[in-house]
């Protein structure tokens, strides 16, 4: 980085939300300083309930395309969907390198290898302490402890000042691989001057700290060394590594074999051992496919499926459609994770199921979070001491706890930002505002649709799903008043047909009254006659059954 | 009760719940001896998330119905919806009387009315300690505690002997109103002999002892000594009156006035205080009109939307949608409820609306649960000592769990049943069985309709919610193979207009490539048309788009 030159006005570090407040998950961060951009994460977020027949939603990343030779590349802070998930979809539009640690990037080439694009986006591994020089940014990786190994917080320094990104985090004095996040380099930094922190708000309302992912290994202990006589299913995130370590090393100690299912759960369970993240003692592991080899009570399935996901393993499982697995009395179950809000009624679900045929499910202390409570939050404010804070991972309400929490550890609460996406924070040395804001649109995806479906669509699909749909349809010669044909009346989603029957010979009654009314008089316009059809039908609908379906008129013009 | 003569075949109890496990909520039960019949409770349950448009749920009462000479009465325990809400559908097919204590049969009512049955309807009121003989069954009700006032407990006689349910219960030794659960009676029941208990699960699963409802008064005490010089919303359960008793107290201490708002608010409270279930002082209530009338610190709003009901108070004021009350950045709302499952989502974006406009939103230590918790139902074993315990109330999971803490009491696990919906068990006086089960189907209520919805309707509104619907029009001569005109088509809810064009051009062109293959030939059956129509979209949907829309062709004949 060159010191500007005394006369020269200096440049601002502009800090733009593409994602975050309102997409939770979708973690997407641009830095412009001078002529270049840099990105932090490049998650998803999944669709909200109102969001009908949605796959997932992406980042608008118009301001990236737009300044797409700025831009010099994405760091990755670790490989969970909400950070990586929209990777396929950004980098075919902004192609820029990837960069990241080890076992973040065998994750994403996962997904890059699933939409053909692992060979055209350029990788490089980043190892903890490392420094990265792009353009005017010099990015530094730092180990910090979470759900999933080799994640990062990243200290990104240009001439403005230094700002740090937590990421998602933990503090675990006790890690199952590795060693603890690295309070010290946070230290350091803290020393020399920090300008801002964006940290992870998650679980800032819990008050304390997490528990150690060691503590669900002695969990899982004593549950195998109480269920001997008993197969074991555990589900899990298939991202969580080091969990499925602590399973497999009760497995062991117990002379079980271990089987793995679920797509997800082999990509990354492959990869952790291709690079040595996981250590699977010789000859314990069998496929799915030898499981009527041995007795269930020699054998662990570790599966995903934790969140009641209808499609995984699990949820199949417990709903006895699963080709190779079922169900016995004599199963127990562990579920290893808390239901993501929203999730709970499918987990139950799953939980009823299990229990309904007879197995024992266990789901109580057999998980801790892999974000930060408050007084780890409190830790690395002491530690970093920015002068600015900015919450970020999190509701509104997290959010602005988090601001609360901030200010008990002396940020000035002029110094403290709750952003939204597309605000744009800019930062000089003395001082931090938003100065502008991005509009940006949510991009949908639906099937191989990008994009091409938006509010109106919802809108069409709402309404269809709450009271169906009755379609009009008639035949007239072209340019008379003639009805060559119907009016029929069909239906979907509306009534039973048996009930239908006599509705439907109503609304046609309905439609004929009205047909008979306008086209006794002069020509009318096909706009005008689908309307009347339209609000004399929606008036029947609701008088009658105090119901609003979708109404559409269609009128086939015949020579 | 006569007794019967020696000779004759002795007559068996036989209980059928008609709602319960398969739909969560809908309490109602009926109980046959001879040629009587009472039903406990009459409930509705809310609808599932892929009961798509439907309003509720009401329980299938064929049986009642065929029967419904037989039927002496509607027993209810009290006035919460899950146990009272079918009653205007039920006794329009199966009048009989209604018997429940005071506030019950007054909660009843506004529903009553509301449906234009209040008249046609007996209602009897019951006091506790009252025994009601109908038919071969005597009746009495037991004082119990819940978070609703007027809850009741029966203990059902006929020549079997006496069965005990608990109806929803817990044990408060300091209710705000009235006096604690009959505990003595239940003994005495105990002593004398009790074939069987149906009792709460709901909380089985948490042990230890529910917090009395006082306690909840004191954290309200402190938020009002907290928050002077800010108006305070609370948020709550309009039938927990004591709750509101509660705030109300709390406001008259603190020199506020009360407004209560929402509908379901105004008619329970006037309802309690009419039959003197709520003191109010002198002068503290204003309307809502008057909001404007007194400085915000000086009053207290108390209303409904505790859940996050899109349509309730709390989220209207949420959203600033609310036609009287908007927030400002000095208010404390105050949610005093717990999520029900399901719910977890709403109540959130309903604190994050608040908290974004600067409200301050308390919801720890506001609640607690009107259920009783492991110690409690414990109590209630070791007074009632029951032959047969039958747990109510719960998902799968929560009587599984019961039916072991039932073993923890000693009851034999042979004499604990986990009835499914429908399910007969019968009772001799020295055996109990489940000898039949009844096929019920749900009856849906959407609008006006009851029972006009089913399955075939819901899937065709799954799907169409999906990924929407394709029409394909034509006129065809009637009795040819002539197109007279179209294909036209049209969509909804499948793609956004400006992106469908060439989508529809494309379909278009594979709808004619079907037509002129099919029609070149000999006459073709128009539903064989359709048919290839459907499918040639459909495999041309799938393959450019990973998509399935319902696919609707309409073919008008003209004569």
């Amino acid at each position: 980085m060159s010191k500007k030159e005394n006369n020269e006005k200096p440049s601002k570090l502009r800090v733009i939300p593409l994602g975050g407040l309102e997409q939770i998950g979708m973690n997407i961060t641009a830095l412009e300083y001078g002529d270049s951009i840099i990105v932090v994460d490049c998650g998803l977020a999944f669709p909200q309930d109102e969001m009908l027949g949605i796959d997932l939603v992406v980042p608008d990343v118009t301001y990236l395309k737009d300044h797409a030779d700025k831009v010099k590349g994405f760091f990755i802070t670790h490989g969970h969907e909400d950070h990586i998930g929209s990777i396929p979809y950004v980098l075919r539009d902004v192609p820029a390198p990837l960069y990241a640690t080890k076992l973040t990037l065998a994750i994403i080439d996962i997904k890059l290898k699933e939409h053909g694009l692992s060979k055209s986006v350029k990788k490089k591994v980043v190892k903890y302490g490392q420094m990265i020089n792009v353009g005017d940014f010099r990015v530094e990786f730092i180990r910090v402890n979470h759900s999933i190994s080799d994640s990062a917080a990243f200290a990104i320094t240009c001439p403005v000042g230094t700002v740090v990104f937590t990421g998602d985090f933990k503090v675990d004095y006790t890690p199952v691989l590795g060693t603890p996040i690295d309070l010290t380099r946070f230290g350091e930094l803290g020393k020399k001057g920090v300008l801002a922190m964006f940290c992870d708000s998650t679980n800032v309302m819990r008050p304390g700290f997490t528990m150690s992912e060691k503590t669900v290994g002695r969990t899982f202990d004593n549950i195998f060394a109480e269920n001997t006589g008993h197969r074991i299913i555990v589900a899990t995130f298939a991202s969580n590594v080091d969990r499925v370590q602590q399973i497999i090393t009760c497995a062991a100690k117990y002379g079980r074999k271990v089987m793995l299912e679920g797509r997800s759960m082999l990509n990354v369970m492959t990869a952790a051992q291709e690079l040595g993240y996981i250590q699977i003692p010789d000859n314990i592991m069998i496929s799915i496919e030898q499981i009527k080899s041995y007795r269930p009570e020699d054998t662990v399935l570790i599966t995903t499926g934790s969140q009641g996901e209808s499609m995984a393993a699990l949820s199949r499982i417990a709903a006895s459609i699963h080709k190779r697995v079922s169900i016995s009395p004599d199963d127990v179950v562990i579920i290893s994770s808390t239901p993501i809000p929203g999730n709970e009624k499918s987990v139950s679900k799953v939980i009823n199921e299990l229990t309904q045929q007879g197995a024992k499910v266990i789901y109580q202390d057999t998980h801790v979070s892999g974000h930060a409570c408050q007084e780890e939050i409190k830790l690395l404010y002491t530690l970093i001491k920015p002068k600015y804070a900015i919450p970020v991972h999190g509701e509104y309400r997290h959010l602005a706890a988090h601001a609360e929490l901030a200010k008990s550890v002396g940020i000035d609460k002029d110094n403290i930002f709750i952003l939204h996406s597309g605000d744009v924070l800019e930062f000089s040395e003395n001082e931090a505002k938003i100065v502008d804001h991005i509009t940006l649109h949510e991009v949908l995806v639906d099937g191989l649709g990008v994009g091409d479906v938006g509010n109106a669509v919802l809108r069409d699909r709402r309404e269809l799903s709450e009271s169906g749909l009755v379609i009009v349809s008639l035949a007239m010669g072209k340019g008379t008043n003639i009805v060559l044909a119907g009016p029929e009346i069909n239906s979907r989603g509306f009534v039973y047909m048996r009930e239908s029957e006599e509705k439907i010979e109503e609304a046609r009654e309905v439609v004929e009254a009205t047909l008979s009314k306008l086209l006794s008089k002069q020509k009318v316009d096909r706009n005008k006659l689908k309307n009347e059809i339209r609000d004399a039908l929606s008036d029947h609908f609701w008088k009658t059954m105090k119901r609003e379906p979708v109404i559409l008129p269609i009128i086939m013009e015949v020579e």
